[in-house]
C-alpha cells in the first residue's frame, strides 16, 4: 500500500478545497453578514492540515493499483467533506458536527438535502460555500485536481474511473489532464450561459449564482425555503428547467457538438432515450395532473420543472409534489432511481445502464422460447460485450440492495413511516434531494437524529461515487498491505 | 404452435380441477349452508367445457417445443383460475367476477390476499374450496397433471421446468411421473401431520383441515377474519410457525432425509442459510419488539409466527404487523421479497437466488480493487456455472421490475398511498398475501376496483410461475406460428 502517496494526493485535494473557498470569503466580506471569519477561519485549517499532509508525505513511487484508486477516492470524498463542513459548524449555522457534515456531504455529492432548521438566518458567504460544493462535487473533485497538478501520479486514469465509473472523455483525447480541462470549460460555459439567462429574468446576481451553481451541479440547494417557487416566475423556471436537462446530458455530446460530429450525436441511443423518457414522463405527469390545477398550462409548467428536477437528480420544486395524486408520485419514485446519462453530473442508476438491463429483460424472455437462438444486445449500433452487461446487472443490484440496506439501518432510528425511511434512502443514494413524507418538498432532514444523518451521509457519498469505492472501504480484504 | 395439443393439456387440467371440486361439494351437503348447488354447478361446467376440450382436440405429435411448455403453463393457470372462480360467483359470495377471479388467482398461487367484504357469511363449502386451492397451487396443478396422466406428452420435461424453475426432483429419479408422485406423497404427509397435530390442539376436524392446507401451500386463507389469532392459542401458534417453516424447505431435502442421504442434507448450503435467515430475523424481532408487548415470551412468540408466516409467504397473521414499529416493519418489507428455498411451494426470490446475487455482489467489489484474481462462486461445494449466475441477476432485475412495474399499475387508480399500493404489489408478486397501509393483516384488497384487482391477479400468476411463463404471453413473438 502506497500510503505516501495517498496522504499526499489527499493533502493536494485539501489545498484545492482551501482555495475553492475563497469566493465564499469574498462574498461573506462584501455582504458582511458575520460570516466572515468562519469563512477565513475554515480556510486556514483546511490549507494547514493539507500542507503538512502534502509537503510531509514522501511517496518513494508513483504508481497507482486499482485498490489503490478507489481507496483514494473514497478518502478524498470523506476528507472533502469534513473540512467543507466546517465552515457550517464555525459560522453556528449548523453547530452539530453530525449537522454540519451531512449539509456538507449533501452538498458535495449534490444531492441537496439539506438539514438546515430555519431558512431566517442565511449568511450570504456560507450559504454561497454551500451552494458551490455542488458545483464542486458536480464535476468530481478528482478532476479538478488532476486538471490542475497533472504530474501528481502516474496512471491516474484509475482515479478518474474510480470517481465517475461511466463513460469518460478520456477516450476523446489521449490525455488525462487535457480530458479535464475540456470538462471543465464546458461546465464553466454552461453555467456562465445559465447565470446570464437568469439575470435576465431579473433576478439578482447572488440568486442568480445561487441558482446557476445549484442546477450546473444538479444539486438543488436554493436560499430560500421555498426553493425556486419563491420567485413566482415561469420564466425563471422555464430556463433551470431547460438547463437540468441540459446538465443531465453526457458531456461527451457537448463536445461533440462543438466539434460539429453530428454523426455521433444522432447514433447516441443514450441521449435519444433520455430524451424520450423525459418528453414521456411530463406529458403523462400533465395529464395525471390536470384534474388537480384544472388547466393545461399550470399542468406542463408544474410537471415539466418537477420531471427535470427528478431526472436530472437536481432536487429544485416549485411545488409539494408529495401532494400529488399517488399515480403521479409513483412516476416520480421510479424516475428516482433511474437519474440521468452517464457522464453527466446527475446521479442515479444512469440511463445507459437502464437501457442495458431492460434490453437484458427482453433477452431473457425471448430466449426463454427461442433457447437456441443466439442473441447479441446492440447499442448504439454495436454489440455489447458480455461481460460488461454482467458488471451493469451486477452494479443495478447493488444498487437496489443499498438502497434496501439504506432504508432499513435509517429505520432503525424508529423516526417516521416506511415510505419516508425508504425514500430517504432512495433519494441519498440517487443523490436526488427531496423525498416523500417528512423527507418530501416541504419537509427536511432536520429531524433525524445524529445515526441517521451519519447513514444518509454514507449513503450518498455511495450513490455519488457509483457505490464501489465505498463499499471497497468496508472490506478487509483491501485494508491488507 | 402444436395447437390441438395445447388445447388437449388444458382439457385435461381442467378434468383434474373437477375431480378436486368433488370434496368441496360433499363438505357443502354436509354442512348444509346452501352452497351444495354452486359447487356442483361449477364442477359440472368446469366437467363438460374440459371434456370438450380433451376429446375434441386431436394432435397430430405429441412433442412440445420450449416456446409451447412456457405457453401451456400460462395458459393453465389461468384457465384454472378461471374456472376456480366459479365457486364463489354461484354461491354469491364474491358476486362480481374481477372479485371471484382475484380470490381464485390468490388461492391458486398461494397468495392468500383476500377481497372477502366482511367474515359473517363463510358457506363451508366454497370456503373449503378457497383453501383447497391452496394445496393444489402450492406443488403445481401441471406436477398433478403429469402424475395422473404421464404419457400426455412427450418432453414434458419443459412443463415442469416452466411451472417451479428452480431445482426439482426430476434429478433424483429418472422418469418425471415418478418424482410428482413422490413429491405428491411427501406434500400429503406433511399436511395430514399438520392437520392431526391441530386436532390435537383442539381444533375441530374443520378449522384444521383449512388451516393445514393453508400452511402446506404456503397459502394463508384463514375461515376467520382475524386469521390464527381467532383461536388464542399459544399451541396452534407454534404447530403452524413449525409447519410453516418446514413448507419453505426444499421438498429435496425430506426426500433425502427418508433415504437418510444426511451428508446431501449437510452440504446444502441453500438450507443453512434459510435457517439462519429465519433464526436471526426472529431474534432481531424479538428484540425490537419487546418495548412494544413488555416482555420476551410474548415478543419471541409473535415475531417467530410473523417470521415464519413472511418468509414461508404463508400470509397468516396473529397480530397486525402494520402497527409494529418502523424498524420492525422494514425487516418484514425485505423478508417480503426474499420468501423461501427453492422447490417449496412457498413465492419470493428465493434464498438460493438472493445468496447467489450476495456473492455476486461481493466478488464485484473484490473485483474492484483485485482485477486480475480470477474468482470463481461456489455453493454446496461446487462452482457455479456464469451462465447460470447471468440469469439468476437477469431474474432478479425482472422481478423488481415487476414489482415496479406492478405497483405503478395499480397507483394508476389512484387509491391509498404509496405504501398500500408498493407493498400490494410486491405481496402479490411474493405471493405472500397481506402487505403495508391499507392492504396489512387488518386490510384487504377488497377497497381496490375491478381494474387493480385484474392487474394484482396477474401479479400473483406472474409471481407464482417466476415471471417467464406470464411474460412470454405479452410478447408478440411467440404467438407467432
Amino acid at each position: 500500500m502506497n500510503s505516501a502517496l495517498i496522504i499526499r494526493i489527499l493533502g493536494s485535494i485539501g489545498l484545492v478545497e482551501a482555495i475553492s473557498m475563497i469566493p465564499a470569503w469574498v462574498i461573506a466580506l462584501a455582504y458582511g453578514d458575520g460570516d466572515g471569519p468562519a469563512m477565513l477561519y475554515s480556510m486556514l485549517l483546511t490549507a494547514a492540515v493539507a500542507f503538512l499532509m502534502y509537503f510531509f508525505a514522501h511517496p518513494k513511487e508513483r504508481t497507482l493499483r486499482a485498490r489503490e484508486g478507489f481507496l483514494i477516492v473514497a478518502l478524498s470524498w470523506i476528507f472533502l467533506s469534513v473540512f467543507g463542513a466546517l465552515p457550517f459548524l464555525f459560522s453556528g449555522l449548523l453547530p452539530s458536527f453530525p449537522d454540519a457534515l451531512f449539509e456538507s456531504v449533501s452538498g458535495f455529492t449534490t444531492t441537496g438535502a439539506t438539514v438546515l432548521p430555519s431558512f431566517d438566518f442565511m449568511p450570504h458567504g456560507v450559504i454561497f460555500w454551500r451552494s458551490f460544493t455542488h458545483w464542486i462535487g458536480g464535476m468530481g473533485v478528482l478532476v479538478l485536481t488532476l486538471a490542475l497538478l497533472p504530474r501528481l501520479a502516474d496512471r491516474s486514469s484509475h482515479l478518474m474511473r474510480a470517481e465517475s465509473p461511466g463513460p469518460s472523455l478520456s477516450k476523446l483525447v489521449p490525455r488525462i489532464g487535457d480530458s479535464a480541462k475540456i470538462l471543465y470549460m464546458i461546465y464553466i460555459a454552461l453555467t456562465s450561459m445559465e447565470m446570464i439567462a437568469l439575470l435576465f429574468c431579473g433576478l439578482d446576481p447572488y440568486d442568480a449564482a445561487i441558482h446557476a451553481l445549484g442546477t450546473a451541479g444538479t444539486g438543488g440547494f436554493s436560499n430560500y425555503g421555498d426553493s425556486v417557487a419563491h420567485f413566482q416566475s415561469g420564466q425563471v423556471e422555464l430556463v433551470m428547467t431547460i438547463f437540468m436537462c441540459l446538465f443531465g446530458i453526457n458531456f461527451a455530446i457537448f463536445y461533440f457538438g462543438i466539434h460539429r460530429s453530428w454523426k455521433e450525436i444522432r447514433n447516441n441511443e443514450e441521449l435519444r432515450w433520455y430524451l424520450g423518457i423525459l418528453i414521456t414522463a411530463i406529458l403523462v405527469l400533465t395529464v395525471m395532473l390536470l384534474p388537480v390545477y384544472g388547466d393545461f398550462s399550470s399542468s406542463i409548467r408544474y410537471a415539466s420543472f418537477q420531471t427535470a428536477s427528478v431526472v436530472s437528480t437536481s432536487g429544485f420544486c416549485t411545488v409539494d409534489f408529495d401532494l400529488w395524486p399517488v399515480q403521479a408520485r409513483m412516476v416520480l419514485f421510479v424516475l428516482m432511481f433511474m437519474g440521468s446519462c452517464a457522464g453527466s453530473t446527475a446521479g442515479g442508476m444512469k440511463v445507459i445502464r437502464v437501457i442495458l438491463l431492460l434490453k437484458q429483460g427482453h433477452r431473457e424472455i425471448r430466449h426463454t422460447f427461442q433457447p437456441r437462438k443466439v442473441q447479441r444486445i446492440r447499442l448504439d449500433g454495436h454489440g455489447v460485450d458480455e461481460s460488461m452487461l454482467h458488471s451493469i446487472s451486477a452494479f443495478g443490484f447493488a444498487y437496489i440492495f443499498i438502497v434496501l440496506l439504506g432504508a432499513f439501518l435509517i429505520a432503525l432510528e424508529g423516526k417516521y413511516d416506511l415510505i419516508t425511511n425508504f425514500t430517504a434512502s432512495l433519494t441519498c443514494v440517487s443523490n436526488v434531494g427531496p423525498g416523500f413524507g417528512a423527507v418530501g418538498p416541504s419537509g427536511s432532514f432536520a429531524g433525524y437524529g445524529p445515526y441517521a444523518k451519519i447513514i444518509s451521509s454514507l449513503l450518498m457519498l455511495a450513490g455519488r461515487l457509483e457505490l464501489y469505492p465505498l463499499l471497497v472501504l468496508f472490506h478487509p480484504n483491501v485494508w491488507k498491505t
